[in-house]
Order: structure tokens, then sequence, then C-alpha cells
């Protein structure tokens, strides 16, 4: 298994092989969910990249999958597998190159180890979870282009996301190239001469360097949010032939399906690239939905035209907007989770998508939880090292993180489902409110309300205990007693307050 | 002429004929935009209120206006006419009583004194001005009920006024039956046994004392937004028969019109008012337009269903709405002044359209202003003495309307004819920016974004100066140079705030 514990290095170094599981099926035995990696010698004339076709059927008990293989150049083919369950597998090439062809082998998946739960799929309509069971309260963030910052920059990256409360991360395939962006990257996903892409070629070690950050991202726990393709474009990645974008997607899923903290991006902001017709994006979706063979959690983001999110091949909506007050009435109509992957950044710049305060960025993910939906935040000050977290990683500066975790915290501490809205919110209503499927847990949000005093409606023949929550200073105040069924409670009059009730004794 | 000085008096006591021209004519000059009363002895026998008609005919130069007159009891009638030019002004009575037919007179009007700017009109379509030619910026608020409420509290509501930034007060002719208004009033507009009302008969002492109120504001420079309907009713008042509905009408019309600081709200929530239908709000329109002599101002006020105010009865807007970044498209679209008359409260009673922080409703108001449009204020804080200002008046305990004075002071040192939007804004946009139409002031206002430098694009071929604005911690900070053109300037950084530029010179 490949294990590339410094990506700086392997970003700056030639393919590396490195330790794998051997072709002939001898080697270690692989944790459930982490990834056999199969090595295999095959021909490096001609255009591996095009000519050879590789695959791999894996089988346990009664199931097959079936994966593809990629080139990472210099001869080398390897196929990458998550094993779902333990016990034996066996596996089988196919090839159309007679030295790739018909190997087999075998390994055993194993118990997985502390901090592998497993890859994030949809639970509970709304709401996501790990595989192994655990909750996964979704708290996304971006750094866009961190994959084409200095090395020092993206260790930097790994290890603020590791102190952070954010658990996912979108991060470009592509180069950026837009404000704030306007430099070259150290690579290029494809062989480039002056201004012309050699697409029929693939650059392995720009891909190489992807699984490296992937795989960091795996080991400190934040899943990767990967974006397909994206309009920011000097290069033109936005507007490859159609045979490219398909064998592009091909290769990144062979490449990266297996990491078990991958989701897909179709697109940042689909609608801005404009030579990509609904046909194209459908032509994408389907490639996806074939060639996962681990249907990793899938979606698309838009900039002005709200993509049909009710469209099965996507298994959650990531909403670019502002106006969280929808997120209840989409839920509704689209069943599936819906995170606001951005709703504007906390931040100073001139641009009206990057100057929130900390306090409106906390106040969103608020406002996206009490309805039961996610909430993306993004940071873009206008630092002296010019560094801006949204899109280059590396610190943060904004208040709104440690808001953010102090929510997270509290979702985590009692909501094992995630919360689900009482009936329909909106923006004329106060509070929002929220609970648990099984009324364990019933907050109520009162956003920039600020009533000295509530009724609060709880399930009869249950008791709660409570507790006041500023959301923005951060204290938690129990509230003494008892309480069941309709509740007065006098209030402290202030906005930003937030009532908890947790069923006693379970 | 009458006058109250002090109302909780009239309110009190017997009908106050007191001081009036004299049916001959031969009284005192009257200044523009104050009223002449006329006050005859005529029949007491019968029903006065419904048996005997009474106008007259008021002639300056080549115009002639009629108003009706009005029977206040004890054998007294009156007609009141509010002269709008100086000179001489002739009258003559019309009456089925011959004691009160073909009687004439004439008076001189006056230059106004200090304090009298006249009734107040659109102006620029989308702003109001005085008679005089004073913009009029208005900022209103509501004490719904205050006619109703003990005469010491009434006193004090005109003493809060008089040191407040309302210059337009919302209050309700017929008494309320609402939350935290559950009392009989001192008095009922029309006789009532029981549960029984006399719709043949009017009250007058009611209406004097609603009389000596809106005379009481017209002093401290109040303008009277009186409330003609309204469902928060116990005693019959929102479903009387259609013939009474008219002849109340009118009766008010009567009495109130000439004062020259009444506006008409035909409702407060008119759709809420079951037993009424469209045609009956079209008959009620029209009386007010074919009744009022002097044209006061008009409008409506809804709950849920907005009221179609490109109707051409309205004059202005009345709107009840929290989407305060709709305004620049209303008022594009109904081509009239739009006053967000309702967006909530400062409070923190537990109802939902109660409990904005002080912070918020300013907030609202800077955000309708940047939009060229108006906002009210009302306060619902669950003080000790159970007085709420938004319906009983008495004391303000929030911290609005200190910032509401900033924004007024700026508006009215520097707007003449108030602000328009610079295109279309909305909630995706920041800054919100409003000018002057001759480009003299501009200002931005950039609500919850804390952008740290701005690219602000002024006219070419002015210079201004400028200035940095805290909305809400109410500081004027002003910025160095002199600007034109494209201007790029540093800011704090930090939200809620606004740069104001003033061409120099002027």
């Amino acid at each position: 298994m490949l294990k590339l514990s410094s990506f700086a290095a392997a970003a700056a170094s030639a393919p590396a092989i490195g330790e794998s599981a051997s072709s002939t099926g001898a080697g270690r035995p692989i944790p459930r969910w982490d990834y056999i990696e199969l090595c295999f010698a095959g021909p490096s004339t001609g255009n591996p990249f095009i000519d050879v076709h590789l695959s791999a059927t894996f089988h346990h008990k009664n199931r097959s999958l079936t994966v593809e293989g990629f080139y990472d150049g210099d001869g080398a083919y390897k196929i990458r597998f998550m094993p779902d369950d333990v016990g034996n597998w066996t596996w089988t090439t196919s090839s159309n190159a007679p030295e790739l062809d018909s190997k087999s082998g075998a390994f055993e998946c194993v118990q997985p180890g502390e901090g592998n739960r497993g890859p994030v799929s949809v639970r509970d309509d709304y709401h996501f979870g790990y595989a192994d069971g655990t909750p996964y309260v979704e708290c996304g963030t971006t750094c866009y282009a961190w994959a084409f910052q200095a090395p020092e920059t993206q260790r930097q990256t790994i290890d603020t996301l590791s102190h952070s409360p954010f658990n996912k991360l979108r991060m470009c395939i592509f180069p950026k190239w837009y404000e704030y962006n306007r430099k070259e990257p150290p690579m290029y996903p494809f062989p480039r001469s002056g201004d012309v892409n050699d697409y029929s070629h693939f650059n392995p070690a720009y891909f190489q360097h992807h699984d490296a950050l992937i795989l960091e991202l795996r080991r400190v726990g934040v899943q990767a949010d990967l974006i397909l393709f994206h309009p920011y474009d000097k290069w033109g990645y936005q507007s490859m032939p159609p045979e490219v974008n398909i064998r592009y997607l091909r290769y990144v899923i062979a490449r990266f399906s297996a990491f078990r903290n991958v989701w897909w991006s179709l697109a940042n902001e689909y609608d801005l690239l404009k030579a990509k017709t609904n046909t194209d994006w459908d032509s994408y979706a389907r490639t996806l939905t074939e060639y996962d063979a681990f249907g990793q959690l899938r979606s698309i983001h838009y900039s002005h035209h709200q993509y049909e999110y009710w469209r099965a091949w996507c298994s959650h909506a990531g909403v670019q907007d502002s106006r969280m007050t929808l997120a209840a009435s989409w839920r509704a109509d689209w069943r599936k989770p819906v995170i606001f992957d951005e709703c504007k950044y906390e931040g100073d710049i001139p641009s009206r998508w990057g100057n929130l305060s900390g306090d409106e960025m906390t106040r969103r993910f608020w406002e996206a939880t009490a309805q039961g939906a996610y909430c993306g935040h993004g940071e873009t000050y206008l630092v002296p090292d010019q560094i801006l977290w949204w899109s280059h990683g590396g610190v943060l500066h904004g208040s709104s993180p440690a808001k953010i975790a102090f929510l997270r915290k509290l979702l985590e501490e009692t909501i094992a489902v995630g919360p689900g809205p009482i009936g329909f919110t909106n923006f004329e209503e106060s509070p929002m409110s929220a609970r648990r499927s099984n009324n364990a847990v019933i907050f109520y949000y009162f956003d920039l309300h600020q009533p000295a005093q509530w009724t609060f409606d709880l399930p009869q023949g249950k008791i709660y205990s409570s507790e006041y929550i500023d959301t923005q200073a951060l204290t938690r105040t129990p509230i003494s007693g008892d309480h069941s069924g309709k509740v007065e409670l006098k209030l402290p009059g202030k906005p930003w307050g937030s009532v908890w009730f947790r069923e006693k004794g379970i």
C-alpha cells in the first residue's frame, strides 16, 4: 500500500511506487476501508494512457467489484481498491496488454485501525455517516488551489485543518486562475509546451501530488471534496475535447476513488463553464456513477443557475447561495442532504462574496443547522502575505472557526443522526427549531431575535434538561428544572441565543 | 380657531367649541396651512348626524374647494378648512337645514408662523416634502392605541416624541383589542349599550379627543398617520354595515382633513378584516379621494396579501414586510414612495414580530434608506409597567431611536430631495448605494459586509470630500483628500460601515 507521509516530497519527486501489494497477492493484510494498490510493470512504448486498457475485478463472498487501473508513468500500471468488508478477497485483472492480463491474487481484509471509520455516505435521507456507523457532522471549508502553493504552505494547511473544526475541504484538481490566483502552477496535469496541452497524455507527477494531498487529508480526518471542473482557467482545461474530459474523469476515478475520504464535486460554478452543455454534464455524471465502484458522494456546484439536485446521480446538494432560509424547503423538495458549500466567506476583500464578518459566517452555519442542512466556511482576509485561506490554505485568521467548532461540538455531543427540522421554517419565523428524530434532543435558534421569554412546546411524556447557549459569545448556561410539554422560560433578551433540550436519562 | 392645548382636558370634558371664526367671517387672520373652524348653531332634534347635510365652498382667486361640515354634538355644527395660499378667501355654506344654509363670510390667510411648513406631499416621485419646499425625511414609529391610555401616558408620549427622531406616528382611530391590549377604552366612537353599538350616532367626545391628539402631534412636528380600520377589534368596528363605514369615513374626513399633519392609512392589515371585500376597500378609497379636499397622503397596510400599490388612489406604499432588499424593485414597479411601515419591532416579547435587537432595527432603516425607501420603527419591550411603546406610547427603552436619529440627521444634512438608488440593488450585492439626484451626495452602505478596501466609482468632473460612518457605533470619521472618478479607499474592515461622498463647494 502506498503511504506518502510527506506529500511535499512526493510533489517534488518522480513517481514513487514504493511499497505496494505484490502482483501475486502475497501482500500484507489490508485494513477495511483502507486501500490496496496493485502495481504491475507493463508497456511503456506507444501511448500507455490511451493504448492500454486495464481493470481488475475484486471478489468477496457473493460480490464482485470492478475498478479500472491507471498508468502512472515509467512503465508502472496501478490498480487501487478499497475493500469494504473483512475477510478474504481475490482479484483478477483484465487488459489488452498480455503482460497485464489475467493476473490474479488474493488478500485478507482485516478490522480497521483507529481513526479509520470508513467512507462517508448519506444517512437518514438528509445527513451523513461514516461506514462504521459514526455520524459525520459535515463541516466544510475551502482551499480551492492549495495543491499549487509552496510546499510549506501545504504543510501548514494540513496542520491548520488538523486543529480546526473542518472535516471536509473543497479543492480543485485543475489549477486556478482568478483574483489572488494569478500564477502558473508548479506542474500541469497534461504535458504542456508553450500554450499547447498534449491531452493525449497525463502528467503522472501532477496526479501523484494530488494522491499525496488527499491522503494527507485522510490522515487528519478531512474529506477531500474534489472539484473536477471549474471555470477559473487560462490553460484550456475548462474546454477540453469531449473524449478528453471523459478520459480525464476515468483517470481520476481510477486514481482517487479508493481513497475513503474522496467526494466528487463535478464542478465549481458549472454554469460558468460556457463550453459545456447539460448533455456534457450528464455524460460526466454517468461516468462517475459507472466507473466509481465505491459510490463515493457526488454533487455539483453552481453560480447562477441552480442545478437540478433531484437528479438521481447526485447524492446530495452542494449549493452556492446566501439565502440560508431556503434550506428547509430545498431539503424537502430534493429529499437529500443540503450543504451550502458556498454562502460567501469570512474576510475583508473588496468582492461582495468575500467580506462577511465572523459573526455573520457563524450565523449562517446556525441558520443552516437549524433547518437540518449544512453550511460551508471559507476565509478571505487581505493578509500581508497574500495567502488567502479560501484558495491557498495556510493559516486561519478569522473568528468564525472557533464559533463553528463550538456548534460542531454541540451537534456531535447530542445528535446521533443529525438534526431534522420541525415542519417548515422560514425567514419570517423565529425561532427556528430542529430535533433529533427520536426527540431526544430539541433545539431552538433565535437568530437576530431577542425575546425575554418564550414558551416552548416539548413532547409530552418526556422529561428534558435544558441549557441556554449564546452562539456568538460561546457560553453555555444550564437552565434549572425538569421540562416537559409547554414550558415558559425567561431568556436573556439578547440576540444569537439558542435553547437546547435534552431528554433526561438517555 | 380651536386650540386645545391640553388634550387630556379635552378628553375628559364635554365638547369644547371654544374660540372660533364667527359665522360671518369677521374672524382673525388664518395662517397659511393652519385651519379655520366655522361654528354654527343648528338643529339638535332628530338625528343631526344623519338628517343634516352641511358643506361649505371656499373661494380664493380662481379656485374653489368644498368641504363637508360635521355635527359636534349639543347643537354645534362645524366646518374646518385649511387654506393653502395667502390672501383673501370667501366661503359659502350649503345645507338642507335652513339655519345652516347660505351662510357666507371671508377671512384673510397670512404667512405661516414658525414651525408651520404646511402639509407633506409626495416629492420627486419617491420622496416627500412639506408644502413650503422643505424636504420631509420620513421617519415613523407606532403608538397604535395611545389614544386610549391614561392621560399621563398620552402626555408622556407627546414629550417622548418631541425628543425623538420620529416625525410620523401610526395610530388607530378605533380602539384596539389584541395581545397587551385587553382593556375597554375610556370612550366609544358610537354610543354603546352593553354589546350594542348605535351606529346611527357618533360620540363627539370620542372624536374631539382625537382632534386634540392630532393637534398635539402637529404641535411637536409629527405627522398623524391615521389608521381608519383595523382587525384588532372586539366591539364590531371591523364589520360595520357598509353605509356606516362610509358615514364614518366622511365624518373623520370632515373632522381631521384640515389638520395639516394628517395622513390616511385605510387600514392596518386590511387583509385580516375578513368582513370586507376588495370592492369595499375600493369604496373607502373613493370616499377618501372624493371628500378630502386637501388631498392628504393616502395608503393602506397589509398582513399577508400585499396591496396593489400601483393603484392611483395610493399616494405611497405603506408595506408590512421584513424583506428590506425588495424596496428598490417595488419602488421601480410602483413609481411611488415606499415606506416599510412595519418591518417588525425592536423589543423582547415572545412574538416573532416584536423582538428585534436595536442593531437589527437600525440595520433595517439603513437598508431601506440605501434603496431610496423609508423604514418604520416600533418598540415592544416587556417593561414592568406593561406600557409598550408600539401600542401604548409612553417612553422609549430601546437603542435604535438614537441610531435612527443619527441616520435622519445625516440625511437631513445632506440630501435635499431624498436619496435615490443607483440602478438595482439586491441582497446579493454589497455595498448598496444611493445618491442625491444631482450627485451632490453619494453614499454607500456595506451592511454586514466588512471589506478592508473598496473602489468607489464617482462621477467624473466632480470633486468630493468623504467620511466613513459607523452606523452602529455612531462615529463619523473624515477621510482625507479630494476624490473624483475611481477612488480606492482603505476601510476599517468592520461591518455596518457607510461611506459618504459630498461634492465640495456646494
